[in-house]
C-alpha cells in the first residue's frame, strides 16, 4: 500500500512519462544486456558460430556442469518423478482471481511468434524421419514481427497475400471474414500454399498428424501453432481483419499506391499496434506495480539495452505458461473440456469472432504454479524439463542472483510457506517444499524450470517473482528495439510517415487493447466484456 | 601544427586511453547511428523487409529523386563523359608520399571481406545466364569475420578445414606454407571443394572466365577476390599461416582439446588480431591527426553507436579506392605492369611471402584522386558510378552536410583550388573544377561517388576529407561492435579465456602490425622494411 502511494506521489511530481522511462529502464537493466557471450551451440567455449548463428538460442548464463545420472537428491532427479509435481488434483484446479482466459490466449499467440524451438511434426509411418526436433535450436526471426499472421519467410508471406489492394487472403464464413482454409475436404493442402512439388510452403500445423475430424476447419496462416487452439486463432483472425481493414483505408486515402506499398504499410501499422497491445494491455495486466506502462518508443533510444533481440533459452523456458490453461472452459453456459478447442476452428466460425472473444473474457484462467496444471498438458511439461536439461541450463538460484534477487536458502523459502495467507494454502506449500527437498536434496540443486513455477503467484499479479522479473526484462528489451520503433523510423517525423503514413500513425495511436481493434472489425461488442483482467474483482 | 601541440597537451593531461576514447566517440558519432531507417530495397517507403533483410545494403540517407536522363548540367551527366575524369594521363600517375603498396593491398583484403556487392561471374557462352549481378544487394555477413580466409558460410569453412589439429588445409611449395590449389592441371576444381554434383562450394574466383594461364596457380580460399591479385593473396597467406601456427600452439598447451575447439579458438584469436591491425596499423596510417588510435574494446561498451553492423551503400561506394593502385610496380628492380599481378599467384610462390611483403612495402601507392587512376581500372570505376545511380544515392553535398561538414558552394571549393601548394597543381585543380562544372552545372548536382574523389588528398593523409570522415565512422562503428570485442566476451575475464584462452590473449596483445605476424610465420624479414607508411619520409 505504501509503495502504491509512493509511486502515485512520484508520478505526480515527475510526470507519467518520466516515471515510465525510469521504471522500464530499471526493469530492462536487471540482467545482463545483449550481445550475450554464450549460445546453446557450445557449452565449453565461445566460438564465432556461437556468436553469430541465430538458429541457436542465446543464453543469459553460460551452461552449468551436470552429471547425467537421474538420481534423487541431485540437480537432475528422475523426470518421471519431477513431472508429478505439475498436475492439479482432478477437479481441484485453482482459478485466477485476476486473469481471464484471454490472457493465456494472447500469451500463447505472442510467444508462438518468436519462441520457436525447432520442432517438426513427428513423421508418419514410412516417411523420412528427418528433419528431427532439436531443442538447442530455433526457427525464430527473433523479432515481434507477427510471423503468426505474415509467415516467417518472404515465400510464406507471398502465398498468404492476395496480391490485390495490399490484402491478405481471406474468406467469408457466416458473413464474417476468416483466413482461407488450408486443406480441401479430402485433407490435401490447397495448391496455392504449396510449391511446384506439392510441398507446403507454409509451416504445417503442429500436431496435424494426430487429428482427423478438425482438419478441414484449419486455416492457412503464418504460424504453425495458430491452428492449435480456437483461442489463438481468434486473435490471429482479429489481426487478419485489421490488416485488411487498414489496407482498404490506405487505398482510399492514397489511391495511387499499388498493392505492394499498401501491403507493406498496413503490415508496419499492424506490427506496431500489436506491440502497443503487448505493452499497454498485456504487460500492464501482468504487472503487479501500480504503474501504467506506456508504449513510448523514446525510452529505448539512448538505452544501453537497446540491442537487437536474440531469443535466449531461458526466455523460451520461463515463458511456458501452460499452467494458466484450464481443464475446462464454460462456453455459452456449457462446461466443455479445453481439449475440445484444440486443432478445430469450428467453434470460432460457429460463434463468430465477437462471440469467441466474449466467451474467453468470461472465463477465468488457471492460477500459475506447480500442482495446478491441466492434466492433458503433462507430456508438454515434460518437454520443458528436458529442454532445460538438454541445454544444461543452470539452476534456479543462479538466475535469482543474476536478476538481483536473493538466493533462496530453503525450499520453504522458494514456495513461500511463510507468506501463505490461509492454513490450507500453507499446508499445500509445505507439502510442495517437502516434495522438492525429496527430489533435489539441496535448494541449490533446484532446476530453473521447476523453480520458476514452484514460487507462489499472488492475487494481484499472475506471474511469480523470478519469472516476472525475467519476463519484464525480456519483454521490454525485445519490444522496444524493434526496428519500426527506432529513433530513425518512429522518432523521425519524415520517416515515420514513410513507414506508417499519416492515417496509419493515427490508427496506431488509437489502439491500446484488443477490444479497440475488435470493435473496428466487427459489428461491435454490444456492451459485452472483452479483456484480460476480470471485471468486478478488487485486490484484497 | 597548433592542433598537434594541443592534442599532445591533452594526451599528457588526460592520458592516452581517455583521449583515444574521446576521439573515437567523436568520429563514430559524426553521422546517424544504426539501425538505419532505409535500405536499397525500397526508395519510396519503409517496409519490414527493408528493415530486416540484410541481403540489401542499408543506407545512411534515404534515396534521392532523379530524372533518368543522362544530360550535361544535371545530376546524371553521361557516364561516358564522367568516366573520362578518372584516368591519369599516360605515364603521369602521381605517387603517394606517405603510403606504400601494402596499404591498398590491405584495404582491398579488408573490404573484400564485407563490402560484397552481389556480383556473379559473367556466364560463358551457352551457360545459364542467371544468377545476375544485383548492385542493390550484397552477399556480406556484415562483420569483420575474415570471410576471405574462413569462407562466408559454414559449408565453405568446413571444406577449407583439414579437420585435424584445428588447422586450415595448406600445402608446402618451395619450403613455404600456402593454401591448397583450387584447380587441377586440367583446370577442373578439386573434388574436395565441390558438392556431390561437382559444383564448387567455395565462391568461384571473380574474373576466372577471362583467364587461362594463371588458373592452376589459384588457391582454395574463403573469398572470391583473394585470388584477384598477388598483393591480396599475400595477406591471406599471412593469416593462413598464423591460424595454423596458433592451432599448433594451442594443441601443445591444451593437449585435451579436440580439432573443433582448436579451430574455433584459433579463429577467434586471428579475427581479433586482424581487428587490432585494422585499428593500430591501418587506421593510424590513414589518419592525419597525431593521435595513436588504440584497439581498446571498452571505448564502445556504453556507446550509443555500438549496434550490429549492416553495410551501407555509401560505405560500399566510398571504399572503392582503386585510385591507390599504380600502373606499374617495381619488383626486384624490374618495372612490371600491375596487370601482371592479377589472377596469378606465381610471383608469390616464386618469391615467397617475405619477399612479396618486402616488394609491396618498397613501392609507393598512387595518390588518391580523379585524374590519377590506373587506366586498366576504367571499366571498374564505371561500375562504381552505375552502382550509385542504380541505388539513387544522394548528392555529394548532402553527405557533407550529414557528416557535419560545410556544403561546398562551388566546384573550385570541392577540388581545393585555393589550397593547392604549387602553381601546376593549382592549374590542374582549376581544370578539374571546370570539367566538373561542364558536366554537372551546379555543385549541388555533383554525384557522391565523383565528389568523394574530386576532393584533394594531402601529403600526410592519403584520403580526402569527406571520404576520411565517413570511413572513420564506418570503420570504428563496424570494428568495435564485433561480438568478440563485447563487454561480455573480451570484457569478462572468465569468458575472455573461454573465447581466446590465456595464451591466445597474450598472442593478441603482442600483435599490432602485419610485420609482427610476418616475423612469426617466416624465417624473419632480415631487417628489410615491411609496412604501410613509407620510411624516410618526413611531413612538410
Amino acid at each position: 500500500m505504501l509503495v502504491r502511494l509512493l509511486i502515485k506521489f512520484f508520478q505526480f511530481i515527475l510526470g507519467k512519462k518520466r516515471i515510465n522511462r525510469i521504471a522500464i529502464n530499471f526493469l530492462a537493466n536487471r540482467g545482463p544486456n545483449r550481445p550475450h557471450a554464450w549460445s546453446t551451440l557450445n557449452d565449453d567455449y565461445i566460438s564465432w558460430q556461437g556468436l553469430t548463428d541465430r538458429s541457436y538460442f542465446s543464453r543469459l548464463l553460460s551452461a552449468g556442469k551436470f552429471s547425467q545420472d537421474d538420481a534423487l537428491g541431485t540437480a537432475r532427479p528422475p523426470v518421471d518423478e519431477v513431472i508429478k509435481l505439475f498436475p492439479a488434483e482432478p477437479g481441484k484446479q485453482v482459478l485466477s482471481k485476476k486473469s481471464t482466459n484471454l490472457f493465456p490466449a494472447f500469451a500463447q499467440y505472442l510467444t508462438d511468434g518468436f519462441l520457436r524451438t525447432m520442432i517438426f511434426n513427428a513423421p508418419a509411418d514410412g516417411e523420412d524421419a528427418s528433419p528431427k526436433d532439436d531443442r538447442k535450436r530455433t526457427t525464430s526471426n527473433h523479432e515481434i514481427d507477427l510471423s503468426t499472421l505474415y509467415g516467417r519467410t518472404a515465400r510464406q508471406t507471398a502465398v498468404l497475400r492476395s496480391m490485390n489492394g495490399g490484402k491478405l487472403k481471406s474468406q467469408i464464413l457466416h458473413g464474417e471474414e476468416f483466413s482461407p482454409y488450408l486443406y480441401d475436404e479430402a485433407g490435401k493442402p490447397h495448391k496455392e500454399f504449396c510449391d511446384d512439388a506439392g510441398k507446403l510452403i507454409l509451416d504445417e500445423p503442429l500436431g496435424i498428424k494426430d487429428i482427423s475430424s478438425g482438419k478441414p476447419t484449419l486455416f492457412a496462416v503464418g504460424g504453425d501453432r495458430v491452428n492449435a487452439a480456437v483461442q489463438v486463432m481468434a486473435i490471429n483472425t482479429l489481426f487478419l481483419r485489421e490488416h485488411n481493414r487498414l489496407a482498404d483505408l490506405l487505398a482510399a486515402r492514397y489511391p495511387d499506391w499499388e498493392d505492394e506499398r499498401l501491403f507493406q504499410i498496413a503490415r508496419n501499422i499492424v506490427i506496431f499496434m500489436f506491440i502497443r497491445i503487448v505493452i499497454c494491455e498485456y504487460i500492464n495486466h501482468i504487472s503487479s506495480v501500480p504503474i501504467n506502462f506506456l508504449a513510448d518508443p523514446s525510452v529505448a533510444w539512448k538505452a544501453n539495452w537497446n540491442r537487437p533481440s536474440w531469443m535466449t533459452i531461458e526466455f523460451t523456458l520461463l515463458y511456458r505458461w501452460h499452467s494458466l490453461v484450464t481443464e475446462t472452459i464454460t462456453w455459452k453456459g456449457q462446461s466443455i473440456p479445453s481439449t475440445d478447442l484444440l486443432l478445430n476452428n469450428k467453434l470460432l466460425t460457429d460463434h463468430g469472432l465477437v462471440g469467441t472473444f466474449v466467451q474467453l473474457s468470461a472465463n477465468p484462467s488457471a492460477k500459475m504454479g506447480l500442482g495446478n496444471f491441466a492434466a492433458f498438458l503433462q507430456s508438454i511439461e515434460q518437454k520443458g524439463i528436458l529442454q532445460g536439461r538438454d541445454n544444461n541450463v543452470r539452476g534456479y538460484n543462479d538466475y535469482r542472483k543474476i536478476m538481483g534477487l536473493s538466493r533462496a536458502r530453503s525450499f520453504e523459502e522458494v514456495v513461500g510457506v511463510s507468506t501463505a495467507d490461509e492454513p490450507a494454502e500453507k499446508a499445500r506449500r509445505k507439502k510442495l517444499a517437502e516434495n522438492l527437498k525429496r527430489l533435489y536434496g539441496d535448494v541449490n540443486n533446484l532446476e530453473f524450470y521447476v523453480g520458476l513455477f514452484a514460487e507462489p503467484s499472488s492475487n494481484d499479479g499472475p506471474i511469480p517473482q523470478l519469472a516476472l522479473a525475467m519476463v519484464a526484462m525480456d519483454a521490454f528489451t525485445q519490444a522496444f528495439p524493434n526496428p519500426l520503433l527506432s529513433e530513425h523510423v518512429w522518432g523521425n517525423e519524415e520517416n515515420r510517415i514513410k513507414a506508417f503514413s499519416q492515417i496509419g500513425q493515427e490508427q496506431i495511436e488509437a489502439t491500446n487493447s484488443l477490444e479497440d481493434i475488435l470493435k473496428r472489425v466487427s459489428k461491435g461488442t454490444n456492451g459485452q466484456f472483452v479483456g484480460m483482467t476480470q471485471e468486478n474483482w478488487e485486490p484484497s
